[in-house]
């Protein structure tokens, strides 16, 4: 976790601190943090509690497992004779770190009614007010500055993990809450399917800049990149409706075979959150039930379910470095979690036939990479090689953040990492065209 | 399904108003519903929700599924076009009738958020105004007055099964909240077991009175009992712990088939809630965690365990007739929910050297009757055809009521019924002799 | 039992041998033993093999299981110093005796290809054999003779048990292999359902006999019956094809609350082997598929099917007291195994319209009897105490025995026992009328 | 594959007969049929029945699909009219050719005692005559001819998965029977692990021959490969046990986060078919229970124990490519099936010090590569597109063959693959040091 002139093959889980100084730094971190706050305006105290499956964790949970990993990673290492603010706190927010210790088990998450949400509002207090007054005390050359860093990362997933939670725990009940009001929109027309080509080279993939970046984007390396062509914008619904009513969910010649397993045993004929009314397919929105947009992006697929989508289609899943590739070049533009609108909308007229668009923010696009390791990584040593690398096993790659995603965290060079049978995610589909 | 000279045969699942008239029937109402708000003053908001296994529901779930059963059985029975306060409700707060429609699945009782705790609590007060109402206008004939009866005495075991669930989620939560503040008792000797012995004869079981009964204590009927003695007292933690120090855990001998195969796949070591801290017992109460007392009965056995115990002490646990005659001319005393202490106490000294005492309140005792029908009986038609009878298999009966239930609930003749390997109700042992 | 100057509540699991003297017992041996083999007859080497379900043992393990028996409780109990046949068979072979030590896992029996069918039957020559050696030195009064005769009542039960356990593994064959030829018969009328009336009274009930009785059928004991009719035959085919015509498997409100749970989880729409071709039903039988006869009694239906039956018709299932009331004065004749024909055949006229018919053989009866022990039950010490008390719970209780059963091993007094979702014994159903 | 004119997009299964004419085929049919049975000389009936696990197919299972495989794909595909040898066999033995027709359930294959092994080794003879009488009949350019070629190594497959098979069966039997005799080996002296090393470069990958190759191997295409050094050997049992002594199956820090969780819910201690007997290790093999020998290469372990070692060695598991890289201009020879040894054998004295041996021959290498399709892939159309292409997710890719594998069914291009959890093949461990 150095920094300085290191070579490519040197891995760091960050290059630089996000901001120059620690005043900077303590702004920053009241901003991302009340931003997660914020996040909770709509909610009531029952709905911080539940947990629906277990990849879902309870609002609560998140509120105080972004703080734990303040006071674990930071304030526990900077002081020798650290107390805790609640001794069991250490085990009841761990969410996998081993090495910090033994952690409450995953899915029962949601059987902890105590400690209550106020305690946990009162915690974050606590805690930022000693990360802040450490910031006061430390300098720029602090080596916990880059873990503050992360930490704000951290921070800003678990605010995305918390939409994409309460929009789970608001969709299994019989009620549908709604959890935000949405802009009204005028039925828009769907743009077509264009495709952008992009020729054979070897090129590099990784994080190269002096940001930050997570230890999963290191080392800069080379990769030869065949040549494809990618769509300029993502598979809407009405286009997967056709998908639906072309009988793609009966058909197991279009599905992997680990994906028919799945859609089988879990009984999919659509994708997450929708349900059929009639002849009318809705779904559910985090502005509550909606009918199906057909120019919109379809969402909530799993990668079996994009695979057998592309597969029917004739084309492909592009592979990771090919949407980097096309990534790179690009302004991180779109609709993100800000425009608290968290909904992907649909594709809008570019300047030319083959600019791309939605290729940041409106939904993750599953990548047909798996996720493993880059060439030369090393993980950081100590719990922070818990973050990422342990997790390179069966899953897939996704790109270019969602509309649930903060704009500041993403990068061109950014691995999301699901398991291929995800649906709760903000996921949907851009297709390539090997030439 | 009033009453009248009814024979033997003919079975009513009560035989009489608890109470004479309307207005006492409504001074009633109000004291027994508002008991059920009482017992929620402990809990913050958050406590209301979680459900920690399929068993268990939600605090908020017992208060809304009570009041569903006015408002399913009594006021959308009594008027044509009766309209719900909320037409989900219907739904979400049906525990298994199927005769009213479908129902929410019971294990997701805890992923609801939603309606609120103070949803429900406005939904109790419409629907005891509703009720208040209704009881003004129709008379002491009425059919609905046996069914409002029944709804309290419903309302009473979920009083009970609110404090076991309640007891049930502080368990499971680490920082082991506390419900109430119990006494401190001084320790007490433990009274040395004696025996009372009861001459063989052809008795009669099930109620004979004009009160209240549910359908699963009729007809009284003649039954054969042999010869046999009954222990005046229960079972004692220290009794108990002999057993655990002669392995009584680990002698497959000592256990019936499928209670060895509970114990293992469920790793019993001890009684549930009960765990070792060095050499010392400590068990969770609702009262926190305290030392095990040795003189108090053992409480949260399973049927599997009673019967392990049974067997190693060279004795039976006795049927449901023998314990019927043998409280039959007991008065009901004892160590009931209205104690506040929601904890089994030390059998106190009696008059005489085989006195009964814990025959009523502090645990419910398990009989080795499976818990079926008695000859002639048959189920009421309709939803309250459901309330008892269609659970009359792979059951055990218990006998006497606990200190959670209520005292004005409980008769000689009332069965309770769980499966042989339940251990989250106030469940405890007494032993008989054949003689 | 009585006799033998014993006292009523004194229990053992056979009161005499089944012959008087060994070398009787001897021949008794041989001609047992060998009809075990003889049942064999029909199957190819790898049907001995196969186990289609935890509840299922391959033959060959049922053939040395049931030799094992005389090895490990005759002979290994005769001689200090005794050698097994082969050592490693004392822990394959065992079923479910913790005394005698580990046992291989049940449901994994089926992948046991050694040792080999020709190891088996070498087994049983060698341990037979050694038997029959045994019983030319030991005189009559050795206590080594009751549990011969108990071993030879175990052989018949896995007679039974083989040819249960061979029909699924042929039904769960697509290629519907063939056991046995059986009569084509002439199709029968349906015998009218009468009802034959028994008055209440205080009868007693258990095994009072001098001959061989198992522990669970002890001791004769006193017990009030109510008062009962019993039809006259069992249920058909033709009648239960009403109950599923009338949607008798979609009603809940017929069913047990486990029952509809069972139904469900496992799909059942008809009896077990039963299937739809077009209009037609078909089962399959030790002869292979047949079309369902109307007339013949109804079999593999488990506890709830036959629950849910009578409820549907608007009777009971029989308590087995009532039942062993009613038997006690037929003669033990009926459709055994010994008439090679391994399928329940129609009611035939009777001498008078009460007489009771089918009462031994053709199907096991389920009563509505847990099956639990009697008052003043005392398992036997040591191993053949774990024959029958460890199973009594969560088990019904049926009697008379089926057209799998050889004729000898029954009794009036006979108990078998099954959990209340088994469907692969040869079970029918009985009604019964209270009055 | 050829090039052969066609652009490196265009992919076939095979590019070329194995063999140039239809006579040379039919010989090497007969001959690699041939080979399949006499694997099957030291079994006994019982043997070909058994099913221990899902994964595991009984050997009848293999000898019957293997030659369903050639009257599915090649003799009902040759004739319009043809008249399959048992109808019921077109569904039996279809392993997962969904636009073949239904499958018989996989894990269920151990139920079915029928068809006999006689019965499938005369299907083997019938099929086996067709198919030579329709290579008598054809031409060298029938288009059957790449569909037999493509039969001859899906039987190898086949010849390889039933040695694997029966080890699994023969391992899961306390009797511990022995397959076959292996020579008795001087104790050998472990080579140092030394290390060849590998400029980075962009090179070509996949198969560019004129021969057979699977679809999966195609296209060849260009990668970019980073400079890397390869263990010139296997690690040893002796390495892998200082693993285990260093408490590897206990520090989560070593194990990718899926690779805990198998590790832990399967109870992994040690490679498969290992057990301690005192303080020494015992390996079943199908020589039967042997010592484990130090310098032999550790054999059964899964991707995840491979990734948990080599980590914990410092080390990584090398990617494909640079296994390919490595192997291309090898000569495959090693210890394969045709050696009758079936077990893997220490590495042996090379030329020079950083000469690599092994590749070929005693135990497939896992790769940290996941299965996935190469560049320009195109699965054939019809059932085998459901060959290879179905399965490219959440496996890995491993090289070089086994000792169970015949030698002429191995190429440097091969691509065999199974989930990171599997550990019934022969699988090993080969580290590589990125530089």
């Amino acid at each position: 976790m150095t920094q300085s002139g290191t070579t490519e093959a040197t891995t760091k889980f960050n290059a630089a601190p996000l901001v120059a100084d620690c005043h900077a730094l303590a702004r920053r971190y009241r901003r991302i943090r009340s931003f997660t706050e914020s996040l909770c305006k709509p909610l009531v105290t029952e709905d911080y509690v539940v947990q629906t499956m277990p990849d879902v964790s309870p609002t609560k949970w998140h509120l105080a497992h972004s703080t734990w990993f303040f006071e674990a990673l930071v304030l526990a290492k900077a002081d020798k004779g650290y107390s805790w603010w609640q001794e069991q706190y250490k085990y009841l927010f761990n969410s996998y770190y081993n090495s910090i210790g033994p952690h409450f088990d995953r899915p029962r998450r949601g059987v902890l009614s105590r400690p209550t949400v106020e305690d946990i509002f009162n915690y974050r207090e606590e805690i930022d007010a000693r990360l802040v007054e450490l910031l006061n005390r430390i300098d720029s050359a602090s080596p916990l500055l880059p873990v503050i860093t992360l930490g704000l990362h951290h921070e800003m997933q678990h605010q995305e993990l918390l939409l994409t939670d309460i929009k789970h725990v608001f969709a299994s009940n019989p009620l549908r809450p709604i959890y935000c009001e949405q802009l009204s929109r005028a039925t828009t027309t769907q743009l077509p399917l264009n495709w952008k080509a992009y020729d054979a080279g070897l090129v590099r993939v990784g994080y190269a800049g002096s940001g930050f970046a997570h230890d999963n984007e290191l080392p800069n390396h080379q990769v030869f990149v065949p040549p494809f062509s990618l769509a300029t914008r993502l598979v809407t619904n009405g286009e997967y409706l056709s998908f639906i009513l072309d009988r793609g969910y009966e058909r197991p010649e279009l599905w992997l075979s680990d994906g028919w397993v799945a859609k089988t045993s879990q009984n999919w004929t659509a994708p997450l959150y929708w349900q059929q009314q009639g002849d009318q397919w809705q779904y559910m929105t985090l502005g509550g039930l909606r009918g199906v947009d057909a120019s919109a992006p379809v969402c909530h697929v799993s990668f079996y379910e994009a695979d057998a989508y592309a597969r029917w289609a004739r084309f492909k899943i592009p592979r990771e470095e090919a949407w980097e590739l096309a990534a790179s070049d690009l302004s991180i533009e779109g609709n993100f979690a800000e425009s608290g609108n968290y909904h992907p909308v649909p594709a809008k007229e570019q300047t030319g036939p083959d600019a791309l668009c939605q290729m940041f923010g409106d939904l993750w696009e599953w990548t047909s990479s798996p996720y493993v390791d880059y060439p030369g990584y090393q993980p950081p040593s100590g719990p922070l090689g818990e973050y990422n690398a342990k997790f390179m096993c069966n899953q897939m790659v996704l790109r270019g953040g969602s509309c649930a995603t903060p704009q500041s965290h993403i990068r061109p060079t950014y691995r999301n990492f699901f398991p291929p049978d995800t649906r709760w995610q903000f996921s949907g589909i851009r297709l390539a065209n090997p030439l």
